[in-house]
């Protein structure tokens, strides 16, 4: 089973409109609703790719209420703490004219030590049952900056491998517990390293104790730096429509395969394809499931020969 | 008192941003909640003016729930009916740069019968209380065209005045009934004439049924036709701001003026002061009370002696 966690649970909430004009206003009679958040968005990727898989993280208020009954009707597994505070929403306003989307989100709600407390004690007893952790989004405020070097260290305990992807303190404070994989995107990896070369900042994550890199590069797919060896895996073709959720559908698939074990070349030609196939969706956590199968057998997974740290 | 309708109540939301940018993703970490919906502004409005004022309409669901909490917190008497769907919310983006507004209105929910039904039992009753009823704003899917039109006539049988502010059909299907008052703007008068010329196009409305129309023309101020005469009113000065809630303002003067028996020439001097001081307060239903002051007593108000219907 693959666990993910999401302890900045939302509403995702889209709102379809002809145009989006600033400064005007706009009559919305087309709403979607339902739970996001990365790590919920990945169990919905796993959930349609057949893997069995169980959301947690913390949820609360009248909008965690909205947000399980959404989890509940998608037929996922739900094992959500409530938390004292109101989960957050987050509004995206979807233009029918070019499918772009403008994304307002807000930060959520402060979390009690009480919560942090009850979220340890649910996380300890699910992750005996996980193969693969996801700890995916940032911290909400009133979480240690730790909060995920904690999670790491239990899941290790327990036998878990774990997939990491957060930006900025999160993921700097998480390295020295030794993720088995850290997915930040170029922009994020360069923000935290203070390094723009792909290669060298993956390495100096590792060198901080990460175990794998896989660093996303929107449309110029994946930079793999690991102990087996350095890959870049690239989409043979470019999509058109919406990037949002491509990052989740990556870590859905990094996640899968490292549930089974399969080689790391595999395992990013699947990531690829997944990516890919999440851009022509609106929603984040949907892909496209004929893009999905005709791009799975044709990434080219390229190896790094001057880039091995390990061998 | 001033019974004040909203039929389609709304949770108003508002997002504080830097700079809105289409496209782009937002992090929101101000933001605000309250009830909202035309009549509730309005009521706000006559509350801080010390008006005795009472709120009625429909809301429901959890976001009823939170819109009626907010009106409880601002002290205003809250006799809205509940209803079975969900009240919709609006999302307004404020940009913190030149604190212009976008909106996004939300339809609302279907009234069912039977909401209806329960809205009449208690409006026959708050009528009764009432020296004027304000009809305030569009109709929520699943009520009868001439909703507005049945309210009209209960409270004049019940012998409180009315002023309606709607647009389009609504507008229309009331005005047989014999409003007191309408308010439209004159984008709204063009619209439901097909007249571009405002003092042809409230004449037409006269005719229709309404017993007065007030037209409000943005920064250029108030245009009344009413059996007692035709007036202009004129700002004196231009506000800069937002002029979301200066309609609403505009309405609680009118009510105001109508439940006091002033003379015409008064109630609009009051109506455009206090529109004028709404404009520059971002959120509807607020006004600033410096402004309204210095306006009240210098807003000139210029008779029309070419355009008396009735003498």
């Amino acid at each position: 089973m693959i666990l993910t966690v999401t302890l900045n649970a939302a509403l995702d909430v889209t709102y379809f409109v002809d145009r989006l004009v600033p400064h005007s206003s706009h009559r919305v009679d087309d709403i979607h609703e339902r739970a996001g958040g990365k790590g919920i968005n990945v169990s919905r990727v796993l959930n349609a790719l057949g893997r069995p898989t169980t959301v947690t993280g913390l949820a609360g208020g009248t909008t965690g209420t909205a947000l399980r009954a959404e989890l509940h009707e998608a037929g996922l597994r739900d094992e959500l703490v409530p938390i004292a505070g109101d989960s957050r929403r987050t509004v995206t306003i979807v233009s029918r004219e070019d499918g772009d989307a403008t994304v307002f989100n807000q930060t959520g709600p402060v979390v009690q030590p009480a919560d942090w407390t009850d979220f340890g004690t649910r996380y300890a007893r699910l992750v005996r049952f996980a193969d693969v952790v996801v700890l995916s989004g940032s911290l909400p405020p009133g979480l240690p900056p730790d909060a995920y070097a904690q999670l790491i260290a239990v899941a290790a305990a327990a036998g878990a491998a774990t997939v990491l992807d957060t930006s900025g303190p999160a993921l700097l404070a998480a390295l020295s517990a030794g993720p088995d994989v850290v997915k930040p995107n170029a922009a994020e990896l360069a923000a935290v390293t203070g390094c723009q070369d792909i290669a060298a900042a993956a390495a100096e994550l590792r060198a901080l104790g990460a175990r794998a890199v896989v660093a996303s590069r929107g449309p110029d797919g994946l930079h793999a730096l690991t102990a087996q060896g350095s890959w870049r895996a690239t989409p043979p073709e470019q999509l058109s429509g919406n990037p949002t959720g491509a990052g989740d559908a990556c870590v859905a698939a990094l996640a899968a395969g490292l549930a089974a074990g399969a080689p790391w070349p595999d395992t990013l030609r699947e990531a690829v394809a997944l990516s890919a196939a999440a851009v022509p969706c609106p929603v984040a956590g949907d892909f496209d499931a004929e893009t999905y199968h005709r791009l799975r057998t044709t990434v080219p997974v390229e190896e790094i020969h001057d880039a091995h740290p390990d061998r």
